[in-house]
């Protein structure tokens, strides 16, 4: 963690100082706003967040409730979330509150007598297989409380405003401010009252029946089968072995996913209620705890549920939809998008495969420096127009593999032919549930994948994965990803060849190109801003830390910045094992041992591997969506 | 970290409901209390965390000063103080914050060029060595903080009284609250009021010009030599390719010890400022900082700093004093102690060896639980005599250990034969400056070493080393110890032998035997509070997790609790290796595979070692420092 750049800092260092329109911000809605977030879910929350980091441009976020969420409904956190949470800075407090999956097991019927069930298989869960990151289950309303931290404690210091209501927008051709929303104050002296917010840009995270997805005309398209489920958060006695253990269980009375909550007393249970008629009409939503606990016992036998106390219950029917398009621009408009979809207001499908909260929250990653960028002016206009085409097809693909997990889930055990047939498939598909496997195509922020070869471990278009290595100042084993924060900005990793620093190398010339005013940080960085205010770069010697001398290692690598001037001290890092580490990032990650550059985009996405000699390639992807900023003057951020 | 255990909690977990006292505690001063804290250093603050822990206890702490610390001096923090926060639920977010110690770096002069300091040595810090937390260094007032938001989340919702001046006190024989203070309002509407306050107990953590301490007549003795050192905090720009190290630095122009802090930029100086003349008079201390930073420059050279930022400085000699007894009670007064003295009221000594917060805060645990049982009517007032009797000593020892290094560090060049032996001293006494070294001697808290060699890893009177096992309930990987919060109570971990849960075995014996009406839980917990009110009892069994079958696991081991009568599923664990660990504690800490009964009290010292045959011994043992009952009712806690 990095702060007393500015002087010394005696509070909370987590707390940054207010910057901008964070400065002096209103208590009340605005009449105009750069971006109106519609919603204060997972997808909305993460954007305020990260909007916070951007404090030249202001931002609201409307949400219909009073206050805080009590009551979450998702619960199920893939490793690539605490790895975002790692990025806002709250993964060590959310790792420590949360249940951390180690295994799932897998009940049958037992073949003596079918009954009753027995616990068939035990696998070990991926979270801890395929990332420093575990895999957690922990209360949504709790993500949402540390991602409100976040939003408050950046310069940005973003507030939501409870208590209003989303009613309908347009968006006009003209102005500064071309989207006009309607809403409704809901709570409080001006409950009742009605307003026309102005916005730049409109964020809809409003959920399942959202609102601005019907104002902007999007189709939702997918169905509902034909099958109900039962959920319920309850706290009970009981002599089932596995009550602390993720579980698949699957009855000869029915299925039930069990998995254990934070705290060490609470679980969640998934309870099969079955198929539903066609002309059900929704009627099994009614269906009473009572009956949906009876039915729990019954998928248990021999084992029984003394249930104490229900924190949350709900009854649903499996449904799969997801938008067309993630934005309000039909494909040949022309003209750029001005409202977004994210979350559940662009798919919806069923709770069991713990992926819903994972996938807004990765919308509204992918959304944040997008909008940051642009309304900053550091970006052009363009960039927009990835954010549909990245993010549709993710929610597709989560569609898909949620439609397979959740039919395998509710057969019955007859059809089921190998009884590993379900944790085989758990295993195989970890990467997806992980949240890993998302791999975004060639585009103006994706490079092709000419030079792959140079980084084989760094897949283009797949979040950057992380590793040890050694911080050359201090000696310290330390994650490479873990300081790139959620803080917008674009990162460079060059990954030296073989001499080290103060010798001739490609390196060295890469970084004096880099430096020089021709180099693409002059060209993409206001004028009077930090050095890596928009690019910051980092170097990664094959040395051991001990034969990198940092008086040698170039200026480029360690920048003054800051009112104050003060060296940067934690850019220049070494591959090569050490007392406190065995890795070397070079071997784990495929790296070639001529060097090679890895850039990566501010929501941790690989886009481009280069070689070092490569420069004018590097200069003409950075160009695609950074713009040139040499008569710029630096604003407040 | 447990909790949904009273019913489901929506909000931040590690806010424990407010109990007792914590209920509508008055926001004033009030006239009475049963523990008056004079002073919010380390060992006060920690002290009102853990008097938090016990609602049924009304605690009050008073500071002279407006509000929180701004500035701290101490900021070196052992890995043994690690291990506290963690007990006391945030040492994950500490060590996020904080400078981690991996190298200590040793500079001497230049063989070549004796005016030029060059690298001798680099010595690999023991933080990382020698258990599983690291040595750190951040700012005491972010110490302060943490304890500071521990107190006021515990459920006596502690909060200290700031601007409240100790001016004296008057110890009487009688009356339910025999000590009557004397305070003055330094701050707000009431400054300049005098009032008495009357306490049960005052505890002294009012530093090393105590007011406490003068009050009861204890002699601080000791002396300063005469010898100064500037301390500086500074953000510099510089050559010197240490500045993120650690390191002593032994140049002709004099020494410097040089500690980088928290935040990436800021380091801590202490600068030789030489011998002091006989008559000096102290006249040294207002060396001013430009002086302080010229040495520095001249003791680093050929490197420079050039100071952008000074954060505080100051000028001390280094004094070693210590008093004679940390209580009110003369040895063969025969009346039981109501006046303690703990931290820099008692010991005082160079802050260089990083040992002072260390040492304070250790002070506070001992004396915090002591307090907490004895106003709760648990234990009995004598267990109040084994405080001085127990940190004493350990003050003692802290100085003779800072002299020896003091006089290491401020060496000449020309009086070090070997240049390695500085390093080799440093890794010697490791255990020392870590914080592992206190032992307790026998006393009623610390049985004697009689069976110590059941569990050669676990020594009788030191703190309990933590080891990874496998929490049977879910198969999760933990560290043992870091179940055991700082929340009073007494652990007893019951180590298996061979058979597994269910089939006979001494362990199941010694089960029955403590869960029957003879048993010392039953003795010594009140009528109708939780079994585990008092004494935590866990079991570890030899077997992998996967044999061991919770149906089958005595009762004693899972308790039902809080008002929903829950069943806590997290004190049985497993030592054999599993998926996720490759330790078995057994193997690790030498433990007999007969089984071993390890009795740990509520400030983690290892209490007593006892075969699980031994029962007679642990009730007489439990007997000595705990109260019988079983005709008491419970209260609020």
């Amino acid at each position: 963690m990095q702060f007393h750049h500015h002087g010394y800092v005696s509070g909370e260092p987590r707390v940054l100082e207010a910057a901008g329109t964070g400065i002096d911000r209103p208590a009340d809605l605005p009449d105009e706003t750069d971006v109106l977030i519609v919603g204060s879910g997972p997808a909305g929350m993460l954007l305020a967040a990260q909007l916070s980091q951007f404090p030249d441009v202001s931002t609201r976020l409307i949400e219909r409730r009073e206050g805080r969420l009590v009551l979450g409904q998702a619960d199920g956190i893939q490793p690539r979330s605490v790895e975002t949470f790692q990025a806002f800075g709250f993964a060590e407090r959310i790792v420590a509150e949360a249940y951390n999956i180690a295994y799932m097991n897998f009940w049958g019927p037992d073949p003596e007598n079918p009954g009753n069930i027995v616990r068939k298989t035990r696998t070990e869960d991926y979270g801890f297989k395929i990332s420093e990151f575990p895999h957690l289950i922990v209360n949504q309303a709790r993500v949402l409380d540390y991602f409100a931290e976040a939003a408050a404690h950046g310069p940005g210091r973003i507030a939501p405003d409870y208590g209003v209501e989303f009613l309908g927008l347009t968006v006009r051709d003209e102005g500064p401010y071309p989207v006009e929303v309607r809403v409704r104050h809901t709570a409080g002296d001006r409950s009742g009252e009605e307003r026309t917010i102005r916005a730049k840009y409109v964020a809809g995270c409003d959920g399942a029946r959202s609102g601005v997805r019907q104002a902007i005309g999007r189709t939702h398209s997918g169905a509902h089968a034909l099958h109900a489920w039962g959920v319920m958060d309850v706290l009970v006695n009981t002599d089932f072995p596995d009550w602390r253990i993720k579980c698949a269980i699957n009855a000869e009375a029915g299925n039930i996913l069990h998995i254990p909550r934070e705290g060490g007393y609470l679980s969640r249970m998934y309870i099969d209620l079955g198929a539903v008629a066609e002309d059900d009409d929704h009627r099994v939503r009614q269906t009473p705890i009572d009956e949906i606990i009876r039915r729990a016992n019954e998928i248990l036998h021999p084992y029984t549920i003394d249930v104490k106390q229900v924190a949350w219950h709900s009854v649903y029917e499996v449904g799969h939809r997801v938008t067309d398009k993630f934005d309000d621009v039909a494909d040949d408009s022309g003209r750029m998008p001005r409202v977004f979809l994210a979350g559940d207001a662009c798919h919806t499908h069923s709770a069991k495969a713990g992926q819903g909260m994972n996938v807004s929250m990765q919308d509204g990653f992918n959304l944040g420096w997008k909008l940051g960028h642009v309304l900053s002016g550091i970006a052009p206009e363009t960039l927009l127009d990835t954010y549909s085409a990245e993010r549709q097809p993710v929610a597709q693909q989560l569609i898909d593999f949620d439609r397979e997990w959740s039919t395998l889930m509710a057969r019955k055990p007859d059809e089921i032919s190998d009884p590993q047939d379900l944790a085989t498939y758990y295993l195989a598909t970890a990467e997806f549930p992980s949240g890993f496997m998302t791999q975004y195509g060639p585009s103006t922020i994706v490079a092709d994948a000419a030079h792959q070869a140079l980084a084989e471990g760094f897949p283009i278009g797949k979040r950057f994965k992380s590793a040890e290595v050694v911080r050359v100042c201090d000696g310290n084993a330390v994650h490479l990803g873990h300081h790139a924060k959620a803080d917008g900005r674009w990162r460079i990793y060059a990954f030296a060849d073989a001499p080290t620093a103060g010798e001739d190398s490609a390196l060295a010339s890469w970084a004096e190109w880099m430096s020089s005013d021709e180099g693409p940080l002059r060209r993409h960085t206001p004028v009077g801003a930090d050095a890596d205010a928009v690019i910051d770069v980092k170097v990664i010697y094959q040395q051991p830390f001990e034969d990198v001398d940092i008086n040698r290692v170039p200026g480029l690598f360690l920048p003054r910045t800051g009112p104050l001037g003060l060296t940067d001290w934690e850019k220049v890092y070494a591959a090569a094992p050490s007392a406190w580490t065995s890795d070397d990032v070079f071997a784990e990650r495929g790296l070639s041992r001529e060097g090679v550059v890895v850039v990566v985009r501010p929501d941790q996405y690989v886009a481009a591997v280069l070689p070092l000699s490569a420069t004018a390639e590097l200069a003409e992807f950075l160009g695609r969506s950074l713009l040139d900023q040499r008569s710029v003057p630096a604003a407040t951020a």
